[in-house]
């Protein structure tokens, strides 16, 4: 009834940000799901779920965009008035968990989670407001081993995902470094964490801005492509120069560093990992190494034009997480892969594995007033174990034969009066069918030969369709 | 940094209506949604994702809950002031998907489509404000057929997940036979959409209040176990009798339904697909037919109270939902399966498929200037497929025992610097360890046994683990 009290109509509109996902990409992303969740298990992390939002105080305000007037993140409120988010990552809300069920788990506790975030941040090309991340976490230890599995799992996390050795690299660096940096140019002390945030973004960005971007960003600002203005950090000459120093230095003699080399240098992923002092993370909550995970082979797009994918995930070590609900200390670290930017990256790379199932044999209906017989011989399809579907639009022959096409349908079935009559059905294979037609070029002759249908018995209906599916490697 | 600053501790709770799901949930869950894809799947559909949000007017408000300000939905303004809403179901957003992409689909379409739904409504026991479902729908005919597919969708669903034929039932009406009656005691027109929609409400809850209930919900209204009062539709007498006379009638002489039941029939299904007027569906956006799955057997919780699991899904025929945002009508029908109640339910039947992965092989660290050692011998097992971890935490020899005993882990390697100058490793099977314990008394005599623990040459490390998986069926 609703439909008729509407005077105008409701635009079909996504909001901004937002995008839908199909059914290639959604089956491609499932196999990708798995295989990473294959590493994460292997690697002794068990799965976790929490809700989708959280008390806002208990996510607490970590992310790196505060330009915004909702501070990066979507918040509402409670029916009791309370401010409740959107996650934006999975890291705050396992540090709640963890705080809430801490004398339950068993520890160093080791979580894997994988599921939606939500940005409220501009959006852009391939820049969207819902993504997807896929986590693992170590809570309840120091050790720096923890660390260096991180960037082991990632590494193997990668490779298993088709990305050769080479085309990937997992950087290191210890936020301590550039504290000391900091330290030394005058911005240490809580009185200037709002200014080490914007420093921090801005180093984070001189894989995509360079160099020139970054200065820019660290003193009065910058213009993007858009005409969009960032505000800088608005240091002195000498501040931003003690930071570009620091960036280009390369190499850096940290004690925990070092520490961590040697251990993944012991278990032979010195091909894999490397330090690299410009990796920061533009998150605040990280308090010690932070690592990034970059693909690094160079790709062009359709129109040849150089395609970079970059970062498709990272993660650290953040002591101050879980503590903030708890009073003692409660170190952890871990990792986040960025699931759909790697999507994309794989997706480049010609790796989805096989991930266009096919498509359903259709039954088509020749008699409407015989509908429950073409509806058994579909079930009949169904409960063998094929994908089958009858054909439920109010289309003539042509038109289920062009739905049939369009749906990738390996073959049709089709009963019409003279073959009840006889207990058969036929059995068109359309991709033999195709294959046919480009070598038959008369139109009578073609409808003579009939290429690529058969009469069986109705009784044989099952097997003869797995014949033909078994031809096509379906 | 953070921490340092809080002068106060932040509480860890969840939002009111929330949860978290453990590892085991989690693992039986995926199961769960493998077998539902795989039977969604030999039904022709395809899947599909939509976003969390949508602009709050393309969702449309169709949800049965009014007594709450925020209508049953959790909303929240964007940068540019509009309203967007969390998703209370997967039908509405399916509605704005293919009113936007209605020329590039092939129809009918046919998607499937799982994911977290938001309800802000009271939360009870067992009653969440974020549940999952698990949808198929085909958009885009008007055929009675398409709707019986659905019914028949359910019942092989139901089998597939493990729930015996006879302990479940898909009953099916009709709403065009509750608008009749509705018609005849003079709630007919527009004007008396919003008592409708109570009364809709009110018979839906049928199945939960019993007659009794239903009969106060439509005169003057209710008071829950809580002491919470639910105002009621206000009808009068003679109006109320009228429904509860066709609640109680049974059969209906509908032609439509008689055209389903047939055809269902046809697919001998008639043990498993029933007419029942008495199921109503509580949205607003029904037009036809309308179904529900209901579980059918008696169970009883660990106190011996009798437990019923009522309605795991239901859904039915709703061709006002796209023509909201188009001119023409679009005609469609589907079900929605709510994925948390059927855990609920499969867990009490004891038909989750073996869920607990086993827990990860450890590898205590003996030795922390050797971490190096360790976490080779750990990555060795992980790059042979096995599931394995290293100690991360500071604890000593025991601690780490019990720690691998609460991971569920089949063995411990144990690499102390005598074996290291051997070149060998120790593996104790912890299952056989406990099976021995048993049987041993003495504690002197349990330590010169070390029963279940082998020293093995390191090189065979990989391989002797196996043998312990192997013994243990992992």
């Amino acid at each position: 009834m609703s439909d008729k009290s509407l005077s105008q109509r409701t635009a079909a509109r996504l909001p901004k940000g937002m995008r839908d996902i199909d059914a290639a990409e959604m089956r491609a992303m499932r196999e990708m799901i798995a295989t990473i969740s294959s590493v994460y298990e292997r690697y002794g992390f068990d799965p976790l779920d929490t809700p989708a939002f959280e008390y806002t105080d208990a996510l607490g305000k970590f992310l790196p965009d505060t330009d915004r007037p909702n501070e990066g993140v979507f918040s509402f409120q409670d029916e009791d008035e309370q401010w409740l988010s959107l996650r934006y990552d999975l890291t705050a809300p396992l540090a709640r968990y963890v705080a809430a069920n801490y004398d339950a788990i068993a520890k160093p506790f080791r979580r894997y989670q994988y599921g939606h975030v939500w940005r409220n941040e501009k959006p852009g090309p391939g820049r969207f407001r819902q993504f997807m991340q896929f986590d693992a976490d170590t809570v309840g230890t120091a050790s720096p081993a923890a660390d260096v599995e991180m960037c082991m799992l990632a590494a193997d996390t990668l490779e298993a995902l088709g990305i050769p050795r080479g085309s990937y690299v997992i950087k290191v660096s210890n936020r301590k470094i550039l504290d000391g940096v900091m330290e030394a140019i005058g911005l240490g002390g809580q009185e200037n964490a709002g200014r080490r945030l914007i420093v921090l973004r801005a180093i984070d960005k001189l894989d995509r801005l360079g160099l020139q971007g970054v200065e820019q960003l660290l003193g009065k600002g910058r213009k993007d492509e858009s005409g969009d203005f960032t505000k800088g950090a608005e240091l002195a000459k000498k501040q931003i120069d003690a930071i570009l120093d620091f960036l280009k230095r390369g190499e850096t003699g940290d004690a925990e560093l070092a520490d961590m080399r040697a251990s993944w240098s012991a278990s032979g992923y010195d091909d894999r990992i490397i330090a690299d002092p410009s990796v920061v993370r533009g998150l605040e909550y990280y308090t010690g190494p932070v690592f990034e995970a970059e693909l690094t082979f160079h790709a062009q797009d359709e129109e040849g034009q150089p395609v970079r994918f970059g970062s498709v995930g990272g993660g650290g070590r953040y002591d101050g997480l879980v503590s903030r609900f708890r009073s003692q200390p409660v170190p952890a670290t871990g990792f986040s892969l960025g699931v759909s930017r790697l999507y994309a990256a794989l997706k480049h790379l010609d790796k989805l594995k096989a991930t266009h199932a096919h498509g359903p044999v259709v039954v088509l209906v020749m008699d409407r007033a015989r509908i429950g017989d073409y509806q058994r011989l579909t079930q009949e399809l169904r409960h063998a174990g094929l994908r089958a579907e009858m054909y439920l639009g109010e289309s003539g022959m042509k038109a289920q034969m062009k739905y049939a096409d369009r749906r990738g349908a390996p073959c049709v079935v089709i009963q019409g009066e003279d073959e009840r009559a006889r207990g058969e059905v036929q059995i068109k294979d359309l991709i033999e069918g195709r294959r046919l037609a480009e070598m038959i070029e008369d139109n009578a002759e073609w409808r003579e030969a009939r290429p690529a249908q058969i009469s069986v018995k109705a009784a044989d209906l099952v097997a003869e369709v797995r014949k033909v599916l078994a031809r096509h490697g379906a």
